[in-house]
């Protein structure tokens, strides 16, 4: 069959080569192929999967609500996840060092004599019976050795935490970075939304 | 070693096909099998992994909770997500255009008198003294240059963010789509799922 | 060109794996390396990508908010999706046979009179006029043909939905296992946290 043929070492290379190539492009060009398509989708994939992060907008401000948002935060924090926690209009009480009236405008004075007092002093939300259900609470939950909500907040900062507070509520409010916690970030719906876009568990409180 | 042959061109190029087809389909059995076994964990990764997008349940139907809702909705439309507003209860005041009581049952004109006149006219959820909060929150916030409510839902509208009003609770309370802003979509419980299921962020407010 | 050859078919065999091991190798060694790399990118999202499951805190007790909880909840289960409760203060009283006061300390009864009586007997969050409001609620739901909280419950329950009762919220408030439905789940934040790490949906109700 054919003719024999006489061949030199490096006409032979160069043929087996020749060879290997066509083989090796027709194979490879779908696996190739396969892979970009791969690449592609997985990079649009890492644009939109969550990272191990929680991401929390606190808004109530009453003794039940801050305590389940603290309680979440604390054990996601507690279990490795990266946690931010952003405290708008009535959430901003759990930032409170105290109260602070001077010089502020009369709208203002209002909406600081409506805001309680910082986490000591907030209102559950349907206990509060005359003022006591906040009391009552706390001895409840020392009777049964359960961390306090001014316990639970120097937690979350000591598990570093990101606790943002809300600069336009702030601004609403009339509340001032003077009568917040030290060490706590400062931010507005955009801070809000690029942590809360990588969050595996988003949650308004 | 051995004996040297004589091949014709033709069995040369068989041999030498024979022996990549070898190598090369025992080497890339392996990429191949990698490469399918990936392909089936992205294709769940896809089905599951979120898109771009925000979807937001808006239950309560205070003015400041509304307004968070909407602070968060616009923010993210902004940042070029895709936002739905599931609009559910006592939610569906911020889709009311003005009071309507005629052609209603008692029942359901005790429902529209406890439902507040629209956007313009909901309580805030704390600072209602007298029905003076709601007032007062719209002059801080003219103070503040901060947009108000009404203008919020019309910048809602414009950035094309999908604003559903919940059938199911519109039957309850008795809501006509009379009574609801023009250019809102009507759903279900499985409108919702089906946007919060491809959403970073979910929210009920 | 070169000197012709003569060579065994062994020889020759020999020369043409080299050659083709040279080629593939190099060809082979990018499609592996970038594989390796899909495959460790794919690996991490594995880990964060959301399965197709919904995870909700419910920690308002009233009837409105829980009947939205239970809503999205059956919806969600009847789509296909692992769904997941944990009731938490409030949201307790979603899981209650009936009152149970006998042998509790002061401060426990206190908080057993002031939960209400299971989900027969919950407050709406606005309608409750003179306690007129729930009974009105349920009136306009049965007119409707829309379910009742409890078949809602029960339907929660044959649906196969998770619903965890918060055992440190159990023990603030003093209320004992024999006070809650059977069949139900026993956790704490860990618990919920598990399940709401892997969820598309995850809401704070």
């Amino acid at each position: 069959m054919g003719d024999n043929i006489t061949i030199s070492q490096s006409e032979l290379i160069a043929l087996v080569n020749q060879l290997v190539d066509q083989k090796v492009n027709a194979r490879l060009a779908d696996v190739e192929a396969s892979l970009k398509s791969i690449q592609g989708t997985v990079g649009t994939l890492s644009e939109n999967c969550p990272e191990d992060r929680a991401t929390l907008v606190v808004f109530s401000g009453e003794m039940d609500t801050l305590f389940a948002a603290f309680t979440i935060a604390v054990g996601a924090a507690s279990m490795g996840m990266e946690v931010s926690m952003f405290f708008t209009f009535w959430g901003l009480t759990a930032l409170r060092k105290d109260k602070t009236f001077s010089g502020k405008a009369v709208g203002e004075k209002m909406v600081a004599m409506m805001l309680p007092n910082g986490p000591h002093a907030v209102p559950t939300s349907r206990m509060n019976m005359a003022g006591m259900g906040p009391l009552f609470f706390k001895y409840l939950m020392a009777q049964r050795n359960i961390e306090s909500l001014p316990n639970m907040i120097a937690l979350a900062q000591e598990l570093g935490i990101k606790m943002v507070a809300c600069e336009m509520s702030m601004g609403v409010m009339g509340v001032t970075r003077a009568e917040l916690l030290d060490d706590i970030d400062y931010g507005g719906v955009a801070t809000y939304l690029g942590d809360a876009a990588k969050s595996k568990i988003t949650l308004f409180v």
